[in-house]
């Protein structure tokens, strides 16, 4: 058994933190240890910040999901809004309230999650907060990057006639999570249903994209799916103030969503769009614009992207199946 | 009886929020609604950035403060420490998490709190998040601001001969927390134990304080004492590595700190330094510069300083008291 952190104070668990950061780049003049960081713009770029929580028992929980995986994942949503605006990571604050009895060997797995996303995306820590608290575990991430001025996708760029992309597959974390919650044995779980695990717990942020899309100016807008397809696909037509027509046929399920919506009697389709946390990017293209995108996404080694509707017609959001067209329920992540 | 937020969706709760916020000014590129917030850097400045959290039954208790107090002391204890580096707040992001029986009122007081500092101080509201919380309302803060590169105040900046001075008075937040703590009743309390009650609950960051005294490069370094006197002034010793003598009859003790000292049958000054929560700041200042500061600090309106100590003798920190020097304790705002 693994001591607690209460057995530290704040200062020993900030001097625990400090150990395991790398010296920081030129760009952070101020790092961690005084009252707040200081960090030199990116030459003729634009800021760009968010923020996102991990709550336990909300977002996660601390058996079945690691701490190196909950530090890992803290980062990743937050660098997951930061691809869907064509920014690049810069710098990141982690705010962690602790529950007294968390092991202090989470704690430093939690970080150790947390730090080897920083390194590879250059998210630097820079400061932070720890603070206790007397339930659940939070951690509160803010993320800061850079865009030039001209380069950043929004969520209201989408025209009539642009079409709708996304990225990679849908519906893994929510067959992930659903597994989890139905107690699914992870050692026995076969490759795709393993997929769907690892993409709930350690979602890739698709910065790479993202950057690259926004750069080229192939895209009129994006969003991540943090709240699943339907509502990224609704927040993208009502943004840009235009229909949209998404053709379930196109939709690229994730093989284990629907190896698990068979298990479970349930559609693939609609259980792949209403479930959240797939941290993929939709995008929406003008149609003159489509070989410069399929262009873009080909130097973002080996991610896929998949048309899957158009932009136009009747207001709202239309699924077309077989033939026939029915509006496509909004229902996104809930968090109330 | 208010409803609670669990009547609302999260879409509605944004919306409510939205209807609260001011149109942005023109360095907001992009605000509230978006994946992340966008922000033209200012001119020739380097961005500063903090956070910190306030969290249920650690920080504050539901019925101690208001909603409204909460909302306000979660962003002052942030654009204190962007005061403690000289600079200017240009922007924030607020991230709830909200227990399920939240009333609604009181989400509405909590953003009015917020939204009027945020208002008088120009750290705009361009994003967050919003999550429910199995446990405690917290309440976390990010901060952004701006400072010139060479005006920035640091921890580390105290050289030997240098004179320790402190903004207004000491002790009074520890006072009107150890009053409540009390059960004091707030209707029969006197104007000075009044005016604790308000220093704990609606602390007042030194925000033009901090800028004039950056921007005039009146001070080698400086800190906001979060965490009360004497961690400040073992961390401006320490951060200059020099040592550091506080003059005991010097300190600027609040009258209602006294008082209830007196009450509690604790000394005075003791109890003033190891109290968290003051939110005023201690500057290093060079002795060749002591009328540049005390200029400085004429232009912020009303607010005081004291010269509580003089840098360099033995390493540490002690405290002369009555003609003789013992080291002085350490001890601050314990989180763990």
């Amino acid at each position: 058994m693994s001591p607690s952190i209460s057995t530290l104070g704040e200062r020993e668990l900030i001097a625990r933190l400090q150990q395991r950061v790398s010296p920081p780049p030129a760009h952070v003049r101020i790092g961690i240890g005084d009252d707040a960081a200081v960090i030199a713009p990116a030459r003729n770029m634009d800021d760009v910040v968010t923020t996102d929580s991990l709550v336990e028992g909300v977002h996660f929980r601390r058996d079945w999901s690691t701490a190196e995986a909950i530090g890992h994942k803290a980062l990743a949503v937050n660098l997951s809004d930061l691809a869907a605006m064509g920014a690049t990571p810069r710098a990141s604050l982690l705010s962690l309230a602790l529950p007294a009895d968390f092991p202090l060997a989470d704690f430093d797995a939690l970080l150790d999650g947390y730090l080897a996303l920083s390194a590879a995306s250059g998210a630097v820590l820079v400061g932070g907060n720890l603070t206790r608290s007397p339930g659940p575990l939070i951690v509160d991430v803010t993320a800061l990057g850079s865009v030039g001025h001209r380069h950043v996708l929004t969520r209201t760029g989408a025209r009539k006639g642009d079409e709708l992309y996304v990225t990679g597959t849908i519906g893994a974390a929510a067959a992930g999570l659903a597994m989890l919650q139905a107690g699914r044995d992870r050692e026995r779980a076969d490759d795709a249903a393993r997929s769907c695990l690892e993409r709930y717990e350690r979602p890739e942020p698709r910065l790479r994209c993202g950057r690259i899309v926004g750069r080229t100016r192939a895209a009129s807008a994006a969003i991540d799916l943090s709240d699943g397809f339907s509502d990224a696909a609704w927040r993208l037509a009502e943004g840009g103030n235009v229909g949209l027509v998404v053709d379930a046929a196109a939709l690229p399920v994730a093989a284990g969503a629907r190896a698990w919506a068979r298990e479970a009697s349930q559609d693939a389709v609609d259980f792949a769009m209403g479930g959240g946390e797939d941290y993929e990017i939709a995008f929406a293209v003008p149609a003159r614009r489509r070989s410069r995108f399929r262009a873009a996404v080909r130097r973002c080694s080996g991610l896929t992207v998949t048309r899957v509707g158009v932009f136009g017609g009747a207001a709202g959001v239309w699924l077309e199946r077989d033939g026939a067209k029915a509006p496509l329920p909004r229902a996104g992540f809930a968090h109330f």
